[in-house]
């Protein structure tokens, strides 16, 4: 079949709208009509050649929501019209990864999808018989997209997928961190670092979390008043000082903080990030992504006394058992979304799209087929 | 009163025994007449210069067995007679971190201890009128030493001094951090760099917690015959592989370790230590001392997917608290002391006991006054 997609044929060009070719799903497989999709920081960083694992040329995009059309061969879990949120994070139930209790992180088509590969290692997107990659095992920027069926969350459908597409990537991942990673504890002091989607989802998760003292640490102060009707207690402008914002943040909170969380991809802020935790107990989790080859570095001693230092991939949540209860969560009341959405904008738009997230100026933009 | 010390008067020379002046206890303090004490690789450590924290001249020693002779006002916990282990890791049950129940890190004292003096600013020892420092709050290379209160574990007089001596430092720190720190699980696969006394410790730590599978790892083959004694199932020398040896043990392990422990305070071998661990789940602690400036650092990616990285000070434990029922557990059998001492020695042959210990012979010296 023909649809429409934005391809990115090369890492630092604008992404380009054309009817592409769609393979059916072959067995496994699944056939997804997008409704939505968010665009997320990682596009951006994969679009701009930083990410070292990025190849072209790709249709871009992991954070969406939408209907299944056809499934194909052995496939029980979904069927036509159900409404699925897309996983780069699969899970296959099977794998030792899945198996093991410990970690959301199944590996089952890790290799392939690492790759822009389907399970079989072929591609089913392609223009003019050149084929192109998917990405992130969800490809959500083409109008139809192949998965595999273990790469696909069945949702209510009474959600609507132009909201929750946002569960499939940034908020989910900022909830999951402070609930499944860090496991915040009522009472505690919590310092954010970096006020994008993630970011925003962390404050929000803090807040589920029954945090007392939500730190929001930004350079862009327009960032802080969403971050306050979120929930967060205390607003610092690195800008706004002249010395290390870690010892800033000790200092505003007697010692350090309970627990921080790194949401920008910074390698020098995750060791901020850390180094203001709370002697003896403080814990940091990074969940931004960082350029290829770079390394974080701290003195041993800021762990022998007592910090820990962890990361979080898609808030540690498994999507196929754990996803859903998001989404009934969102519907329940008890989980902002809405508020992430500051612009909704049509496929053809999706550049301007990367353009107002350069500028800071949206936490999320979803494009809606 | 006059004692016997071995004093370190500057950085990288040898220790001298003198007959050194030692003032009574004053308030909250206690006079302990130490009967035995370990020469640990801290001491080694500060001695040589590289510790940043260290300050000349000082009585070293910190892993000692001893019994009170005097207490001085206001103290009730411990009384003449009473079986003592020095504590260079206080418990004042008061301070924000004693009350916290999430660490081992009482930091009431930790000032003066820091700068070599007794919480009231001033030292018990001197020598012609010209002060000695204390050192770790503890001082075990003098026959007689002042200590506060609150840095003394009272033990089950039964106890050889001679050996739960041991329990001062290296052997509590080696099983603390595999019960306390990493929390090891019952068929878990543990990696031990470094098989000094804690390394060994380690080892004893996880045959405790049940571990499957004990990778000992060293550069020095002499120590596998004892780490296999103590219950390690693996054997691997750096030395052996032209390749990093994380590599080599994420290979041996079927995707790496459970939990890993770096016992020697080498930065490169924490990065090793961390890197080995298993994807989604695996857990590096930190036990050695690195020297000053000295940094770790690895890609954010290593945590990102799921791996984390801790340390632990003297394993976790709670000295007042904790230290007794140690004692208890190796009268009772199940936990191993004598193995760990190699050699004995009178104080006047201490800087032979230091050459043993740099030559790798021995796992531990104990000094007998």
């Amino acid at each position: 079949m023909k649809t429409r997609a934005a391809v990115a044929w090369e890492a630092g060009k604008p992404l380009s709208i054309e009817q592409v070719d769609l393979e059916g799903p072959r067995a496994g497989e699944v056939l997804v009509r997008i409704v939505a999709t968010g665009v997320c920081h990682t596009d951006a960083f994969t679009l701009s050649g930083a990410d070292p694992e990025g190849l072209f040329p790709v249709i871009l995009g992991h954070e969406g929501g939408g209907i299944v059309e056809e499934v194909g061969p052995g496939v029980t879990s979904v069927r036509p019209g159900d409404h699925v949120i897309p996983l780069y994070t699969p899970e296959c139930g099977q794998c030792k990864f899945c198996r093991s209790g410990k970690t959301n992180l199944c590996q089952a088509i890790r290799a392939t999808q690492g790759k822009g590969l389907m399970p079989d290692g072929t591609s089913r997107f392609s223009l003019d018989g050149k084929p192109i990659l998917h990405y992130m095992g969800c490809s959500t920027f083409s109008e139809h997209t192949v998965l595999p069926e273990i790469a696909l969350a069945k949702v209510n459908p009474a959600a609507p997928l132009d909201k929750v597409c946002l569960l499939g990537c940034g908020i989910t991942t900022g909830i999951g961190a402070v609930l499944n990673t860090a496991k915040v504890t009522p009472g505690s002091t919590v310092a954010v670092f970096g006020l994008g989607g993630i970011g925003m989802s962390v404050i929000q998760g803090a807040v589920m979390a029954r945090a007392e003292r939500i730190l929001a640490i930004d350079t862009n102060p327009d960032k802080f008043e969403m971050a306050r009707q979120l929930g967060a207690t205390d607003f610092v402008n690195p800008k706004d000082h002249d010395r290390p914002i870690q010892e800033v943040v000790v200092e505003l909170t007697d010692g350090g903080v309970d627990y921080s969380f790194e949401c920008i991809g910074n390698v020098n802020v995750m060791r901020s990030a850390l180094e203001c935790c709370h002697k003896g107990w403080g814990e940091s989790i990074i969940i931004g992504v960082a350029g290829a080859g770079q390394e974080i570095s701290t003195r041993p001693f800021q762990l022998v006394t007592g910090r820990v230092w962890r990361g979080s991939a898609f808030g540690g949540v498994k999507g196929r058992s754990q996803l859903p209860g998001y989404v009934d969560r969102y519907l329940a009341g008890e989980l902002k979304i809405d508020e992430f959405v500051s612009a909704e904008l049509p496929l053809e738009q999706i550049n301007h799209a990367f353009d107002l997230m350069h500028e800071g100026k949206v936490i999320r933009s979803v494009i809606r087929y």
